[in-house]
C-alpha cells in the first residue's frame, strides 16, 4: 500500500504519538518504511533524540522522517527541506505508519476442511482455523482468533479473542490463554514440567497436574517452552512479551509488562515481578524472587533474590555498576599478579 | 477425582514411599494436591525435612499433609490436629497421591483417519496414533505407545512399548527408542549433526549417516534437539531425563539416570557418565569426558575432562568450593586494585 | 551399500580430496564408515595429522583407512599391512566415501494427497511435497526441492532448487531461500522480530514488516529461529551454516561461510562478517559489528565491535590469549587476597 504524506499526517494526528509539528514539503508518496541509512526516495524513516542526526540526515534518501519535537533538529530538517513530522513519541508514530503501509493480511482459512476438531460448540463462528490442525475436546476459542496451520490444541484449553496461534505451535491440556495473545510458531505451552524424585531405582516422575495461564496481551516467541507444574499454575502476567527459545519452568509466576529476550531460562518456581526486563541468555534459578522493574543484562545468572528496581549483571549477578568495575579489573588480573610478586620479592 | 484420606492411606501403604505413621483426623475428602502456602481446605500437601515447617504449617489451609517421619514434626502436627501421614520418602508419596487424584486421561485416537502410515505391519494393534501424523516405511511401534497429533516419524524407526510421543515432535530415520520413553512436543530426535569440512570453496557437508539410540525410560523435553552423528551413534542411557531446549550434539554418549536441565548444550563427541546432573544453561565441549555422578551448577562451561563425583561451577569449570571463593573475591577486585596501588605508592 | 576398496579408490580419484598414494592390501569389501576406535573389520576409517596415530592404528579393526599424505604415517601403515589411501584432504575423502556408502534415500512423496497447496503455478514439477504440509498463495519452489511432512510455508515465499525443508519447520511470509539450502526440523524462518515500543500503557508492538533472505547453500539447524525485522531484511550469507537452537534476531546480517554452533544468540541489528565462527552458547549484542573471520569461543559474550581476524573469549569478550591468562588468574584470587592482606599487615 502507498499513502501521501499529507494523508499519513492526518491519520497519525489521531494516533497515540502526539503530533506536534509537520512540514509537507512536496507531499511525497510513501510506499514503505526503512532505516535512515537504507531508505529509498519513496520510503519514510524515523529517528529519535540522541542519534547522530545531522550526519545521517544529510545522506538519507528517505522522502520523509518522523522525529522528536527537538527545535534544533527541526531547524536542520527545515534547511534540508525534507518532509517531516515531529511527535512526543516518534517511535509510536513509526509503528502506526508501518501498520498503515502494511495492513494486516486478511486470513481466510475459514474452518479448513483438513482441520480435526472434536467439538465445535465452544468455538466462535468468527474464528479462523488453518489446515492440518487438531483441536481436542472442550476447547473454547473466542471471536477473531486465528489458528494457523499445523497447530495442536489439546482438550480443555481456553483461548480468548483476537489471539493468533502461529503454525505448528502446541497448546497442552487445561492451558488458559487470555485476549490479544500471540503464540509464535513451534512454541509449546503447557508441556510437562521437569519434575522427578530421586529414588534408589533412578528418577521417578512427579506427575505434572497443574495448569498454565497466559493473561491478556501476552506474546510468546517461536520455539519457546512454557511448562506446567506438578500442582498449581505457571502464570505469565498481562502484557508480558517473551522472545524466542525461552524456557519458562514449572510453577514460574511472571508479572505484567515484562520483556524477556531470547534464550532466557527461568527455573521452576521463580517469581518475577512486574516490568522486569531480562536480556538475552539470562538465567534465573529455582524459586528465586526477582523484584518489580529489575533489569538484568545479557548472560546474567540470578541465583538469589533481587530487590525491586535493581540493575544486575554477570554471574553470579552483581549490581551493574559494581560488575562493570569488576569486569574492568578482571582483564588486568595477570598484571596485578605480576605486581604482587614484585612487591613480595622486594620485601624478601 | 476425589478420595477420602483413609482410602488414600491404604493405597499409599502399598506404594514405594514406606508409610510409617498416620493420623486420620476428620478423614478429609481430598480433591487435589497443592503447595502448603496455596492449598485450599480440600487439598493435600507435602513437606520435607529442612523446610521452615512450623511457620508454614500453622498457616496452611491444607486438610492433610504427607511428611517425613520426624518425631518433632509429628509432634507439631498432632498439636495442630491436621490429618497427616509420615513416610521414609514423602515426595514419592506425594507423586503417588497426584497419580491417584489425576488418573491418566484415556486417549482414544485409535488410528486417526488423517494419519498417513506407509506400512502398518510392525505397528502394534494397541498403539494410538493421532491426527495429521506421518509414519514412514519400516517403522516398528510396540504396544501401548501413543503418537500424538502432528508427529512425524521417518522410515526405519523403532519405538518400544508404553512410549508417548507428544505433538509435532519429529523422529528421523533409523532412530531407536526404548520402552517407557517420553518425547515432548516439538522435540527433534535424529536430525543431522553439525558436521562440515572446511575447504577452499567453503564448508562441505560431512554426511551424517549414524543413528540415535534412546534407551528405556528416557524423557526428552520440548523443543530439544538430539542429533545423529556422521558415523556410529548418539546414545542416551536408561532412565536419563532431559529438559526443554537442550542440545545433544552428534555422537554424544550419555550414561544412565542423568538429569540435564533446560538449555544445556552438549557438543559433539562428549561422553557423559552415569548419574550426572547438569543444571540449566551448562555447556560441555567437544569430546570432553564427564565422569559418573558429576554435578555441574548452572551456566557452568566444561571444557576439560571432569573426574567422577566432582561438583563443578563457573566458566571455565572449577571445583564448586573454589569457584564460590573466587566469585566472592571477584566482587572485591576494584578494592583490591586500590590497595595494591596504595602499597606501591607507599614504596616509591 | 557395500563397495570394494579398489572401486572406492577409483571414485575418490575423481573427487576433491586429491588422492596421493594408496595400498589395496587384500582389497577389502567395505560396508560402512566408523571411527578408528569403534570400526569393525568391514568398516573404513580416517585420521588426520596430529592424532595419536600409532597408538590407535595398532588396535583398530578397520579394514582400511584414509589418511594425510604423511611419509612417517604411510610407513607405519605399510608395516601394519592395512589397506589405505592418502590424500591432501582425507576428511573430504571420508565425506565422499560416506556419500558412496550411504546414497541419499530416494524420496517419493510426489505431491502427497494430504498436502494443502493454495496454488501450484510456481511449484516446479520435480518438487516433492510430503504429507500434511501447507503451502500458501504465491509460493515459488524450484526443481528438486523436497518439502517434508508437516512443513508450513506461508504466502509469497520463494524457495530455490535442491533445497530440503525438514519436517514441521515453518517458513513465514515473504521469506526468500536460495538454492541448495537445508532447513532442519522445527526451525522457524521469518517469525516476528521481538520489537516493542515502551509506552505508559505497556509494550506496544512495532509491526515486523521486513523479510528474511537465506542465500544459496545455507543450512539452518533444528529448533532454530530466524526472525524478520520491522523494516528491511534479515540476511544470512552464502554457505553459512547454523546449528540447532540458535536465535538470529530481527535485522541481523550474517556474511558468507560462517559457522554458528548450537544455542548461539545474535541480537537484533548485529552485523556479522564473512567466515566468522561462533562456538556454542555465544551471544552477540544488539547492533554489534563482528569483523570477517572472527572466532569466538564457547559462551563468549560480544557486546562491542570486534576487529576482523580476532579470536575472542569470555564475557565481556577479551582477546583469547588475554582471557586464558585472566581465567588462570581468577582461580588464584583467594590466594592473592590472602597475600595482599599479609603484605598490608606486615606494613602496619
Amino acid at each position: 500500500m502507498s499513502i501521501q504524506f499529507r494523508k499519513l499526517i492526518s491519520s497519525l494526528k489521531k494516533g497515540e504519538a502526539n503530533l506536534k509539528k509537520f512540514h509537507l514539503a512536496n507531499d511525497p508518496e510513501i510506499i514503505n518504511g526503512a532505516s535512515l541509512e537504507k531508505a529509498n526516495s519513496n520510503e519514510i524513516s524515523f529517528l529519535e533524540d540522541g542519534n547522530k542526526l545531522n550526519l545521517i540526515l544529510k545522506d538519507t534518501n528517505a522522502c520523509a522522517v518522523l522525529v522528536h519535537d527537538n527545535p534544533e533538529l527541526l531547524n536542520t530538517l527545515d534547511k534540508i527541506g525534507i518532509a517531516y513530522a515531529s511527535f512526543q513519541f516518534p517511535r509510536i508514530a513509526f509503528a502506526e505508519t508501518l501498520e498503515i503501509l502494511h495492513p494486516k493480511q486478511e486470513i481466510n482459512y475459514g474452518i479448513h476442511s483438513t482441520a480435526t476438531i472434536y467439538d465445535r460448540r465452544n468455538i466462535n463462528e468468527l474464528v479462523q482455523i488453518g489446515a492440518n490442525t487438531f483441536i481436542g475436546r472442550d476447547v473454547v476459542i473466542s471471536e477473531n482468533s486465528v489458528i494457523h496451520p499445523g497447530v495442536v490444541i489439546h482438550e480443555n484449553v481456553k483461548i480468548g479473542m483476537n489471539c493468533e496461534l502461529h503454525s505448528n505451535c502446541v497448546i497442552h491440556s487445561k492451558v488458559e490463554i487470555g485476549d490479544n495473545c500471540i503464540i509464535n510458531s513451534n512454541a509449546v505451552i503447557g508441556g510437562e514440567g521437569f519434575g522427578f524424585v530421586p529414588t534408589q531405582k533412578g528418577w521417578r516422575k512427579m506427575p505434572q497436574t497443574g495448569i498454565v495461564v497466559l493473561e491478556n496481551d501476552v506474546e510468546i516467541g517461536s520455539n519457546t517452552s512454557v511448562d506446567r507444574p506438578a500442582v498449581g499454575e505457571t502464570r505469565i502476567g498481562k502484557g508480558t512479551k517473551i522472545d524466542n527459545l525461552v524456557q519458562i519452568g514449572h510453577g514460574v509466576k511472571i508479572g505484567s509488562n515484562c520483556a524477556m529476550a531470547s534464550q532466557v531460562g527461568i527455573a521452576g518456581g521463580a517469581i518475577i515481578g512486574n516490568g522486569v526486563i531480562l536480556a538475552g541468555q539470562v538465567g534465573v534459578g529455582n524459586r528465586v524472587n526477582v523484584g518489580d522493574n529489575v533489569i538484568a543484562s545479557s548472560k546474567c545468572g540470578i541465583h538469589t533474590d533481587i530487590e525491586p528496581g535493581e540493575v544486575v549483571s554477570g554471574f553470579p549477578a552483581l549490581p551493574n555498576r559494581l560488575w562493570l568495575r569488576c569486569s574492568a579489573s578482571f582483564k588486568k588480573l595477570p598484571e596485578m599478579f605480576k605486581k604482587l610478586k614484585e612487591i613480595e620479592s622486594g620485601k624478601t
